[in-house]
């Protein structure tokens, strides 16, 4: 059978390591695909640049439409990133009718369903493992392996800077900022670490997740999204000391009136897993009705981890090549025309556990108040610390964990104690996952 | 497209979990595989018993030959159990030219090298993912997943019910009997639980992750199979003394001499993420050199989680149908002719580190002797407890840990040691991994 050859576009951190995986592991490769794969053509946006890869058999070029139109290339392979340049170059492959593997989660989270219904008119297939949680095979696992499942939820750690400086914050004591500095000292977070911290990069791979999950269309712009840059040292040392540790989780829920799609600091039991991936590790748990629990660990970026989510999609790719475009598996799990569109809901509709952390004045009678409010709202405490006051200090620190309410609730009870004299400066909230079910 | 058509040959616990979700998941299975598939035909060996599963549109059998037979049927699920009866009916099957699609950890760990040539010589393919870990796609993401990878490691907790039995010996503080007492009322262990407790099961899914992670032939003889009947509760109680928990691992790992295949009990440090898979749940940890260690999580046995893994399967095969055989993934993720034949290790060969307890009098230069003895072996000390003698007793227990070293000084070490006066019964050793690379 003739070899099929590849064309990258991008040659930075993962094109690289997907270069060097070929030629680490190209034999296995070929035993594996019974077929011989090679990357006969690149795009690099400065051909002068060094390469962390060797390139000698390689056609390297600064312009990727020429790779595009190349009729000899069967699969693209963008690992460019970012939104529209990326989204332009993909339609022009599929236009070309070459089958595309990405592992842009942005792209994807944004303009998947564009993308996905040109592909299929087209009748070339679009794969995208690599951008959701980098080497972790989860897209595979809920579209192929869960099927048999009504997927009911699912919460991930898909986001290693956040979970690094987290994990730092805990281990060595650090404040928010002194974990990040060194995040980016060690190249785990970006000059500019705003698509990290704020979650906008976990909630572009939150909508891919939810969509194979549910069947329903891609919809970056309704995800909640609250980063980790609110999250005071203190408040990990309150939540150890009372059994918890806080990740920086997105959760995807399907309840009987909608969705919920949310990426916010989350409280979660010492015990289970997912309190226990630390560093830049990713992990997703999904429950399914049939399976229960599982969940799916490893790296969730750099270059050979990826590389390796991007091999996976290349020897599928490879392997339809000779499989009719409905015998492959759906962008989504799910046949395109049989998406459903059930809501996503507002956050103030979900419904979650709580930590809260205020400083109210030393004077009799605050704690009653407090407690008074809650009270009103049917809102039960779990747990309660009081701190005695630091010397000199008129202040003490109240810290609450409460059972599961409506976040509606929560709000109006948080406006109210706000409302108090005694309650000095912004209450800290953050939310408290159990995942025992 | 006409519906595909499958038979069932077993109606127990996972052939009734199959049954059901057809009938709770089949629009969204057709919606996946873009085809309609039923079960049309099942056979079970007592057709008066009353069935978990609603069976008025299946034509029952106590004749699965009949089944084979059919020319209707094009798709085998084989979930019967055992050895020899279930390779006569698999092999029959595929020299019917049908696909099979088997739970059945047994049969292809000690018949799968003869079962994968006979489906290769008759085009078509024998899928398994529900025989290793019930519920987690676990053969999946070796298989296609990570494939660029070389996988160095994998090590796993694959029976429920020996990770059950550790997990209440330490929260309950019970002994083994009490344990394995609690796991047969509540149908967590068999009436004979030999194959669970002395580690063949565990021993039967290495042999299969070991295939699919190295490329090697399967080779069940050859695992180093040790059970969890010799842990003390007083163990369990040091090691967590010490930071450790005891898991029931089966380890696979390749060296430059050869290939380590050995299921035993294992001390791990309590951060570790294997260490809190508890109860009956599973865990496989894969290390690969690209992508790192992922790890995979689940129900490992019951009757919808393996379902679940068996309709995972089914779309596969269903997917299949139309793509021609040398476009399938292979059985053993390479394909049947470039398998490799590295020697499987002697367990005198591998390295570890480990957990030692003895009973001494309670007399001066014992533990002189016991420490000369291991320095003459090259063998250092990372944690020793020494206890005081409980009242009224002679002798005093020792705990230690020790470095990596082989198992071949560990057994003269042990040796020397017995037969010091001073030593008392038995010597206690578990080994102890780090899985911190």
């Amino acid at each position: 059978m003739e070899p099929v050859k590849l064309g990258l576009l991008g040659l930075g951190t993962v094109g690289s390591g997907t270069v060097n995986m070929f030629h680490r592991a190209g034999v296995e490769i070929e035993r594996r695909a019974g077929r011989q794969i090679v990357v006969t053509r690149a795009a690099a946006q400065d051909l002068s640049k060094p390469r962390d890869c060797e390139t000698r058999d390689i056609e390297l070029t600064d312009d990727p439409m020429s790779i595009i139109n190349d009729p000899d290339i069967q699969v693209i392979v963008e690992l460019i990133g970012g939104y529209e340049d990326a989204r332009d170059l993909v339609l022009a492959a599929i236009r070309q009718g070459k089958h595309v593997i990405t592992a842009n989660k942005a792209m994807i989270a944004k303009y998947g369903n564009e993308i996905f219904a040109e592909a299929e008119k087209h009748g070339v297939t679009v794969a995208f493992e690599a951008a959701v949680a980098g080497g972790i095979p989860i897209v595979k696992a809920i579209r192929e392996s869960l099927v048999g499942n009504h997927i009911q939820w699912l919460a991930g750690i898909v986001n290693g800077t956040t979970n690094y400086i987290l994990t730092q914050m805990r281990d060595e004591g650090w404040d928010f900022q002194t974990a990040l500095d060194e995040a980016q000292r060690l190249g785990y977070a970006e000059a500019d670490p705003t698509f990290d911290v704020e979650g906008i990069d976990a909630a572009h791979k939150l909508t891919i997740l939810a969509s194979i999950a549910f069947g329903v269309p891609l919809q970056f712009d309704k995800v909640y999204t609250e980063g980790i840059a609110g999250i005071g040292r203190e408040d990990i040392q309150y939540a150890e000391e009372l059994g918890y540790s806080i990740k920086h989780l997105a959760i995807a829920q399907k309840t009987e009136e909608g969705i919920e799609l949310r990426v916010h600091p989350t409280l979660v039991p010492h015990r289970r897993l997912m309190a226990n991936v630390g560093g830049v590790m990713n992990a997703v748990m999904v429950y399914g009705d049939a399976v229960g629990r599982t969940m799916y660990y490893g790296a969730g970026a750099g270059s050979e981890p990826t590389a390796s989510a991007v091999m996976g999609d290349i020897l599928d790719v490879v392997r339809s090549l000779s499989a009719g475009p409905d015998n492959r598996v759906p962008y989504l799990g799910f046949q395109l025309g049989s998406l459903s569109s059930v809501p996503v809901l507002p956050m103030e509709a979900i419904e979650t556990a709580y930590y809260l952390r205020m400083e109210v004045l030393d004077s009799p009678g605050v704690m009653a108040a407090v407690t008074q409010i809650l009270a009103e709202l049917n809102i039960s405490i779990e747990a309660l610390l009081q701190k005695v006051p630091e010397p000199g200090q008129d202040t003490v620190p109240i810290i609450m964990l409460t059972h599961r309410i409506r976040e509606r609730q929560m709000n109006e009870a948080l406006y109210r104690i706000g409302q108090l004299e005694a309650v000095q400066g912004k209450i800290v909230r953050i939310r408290l996952e159990y995942f025992d079910e």
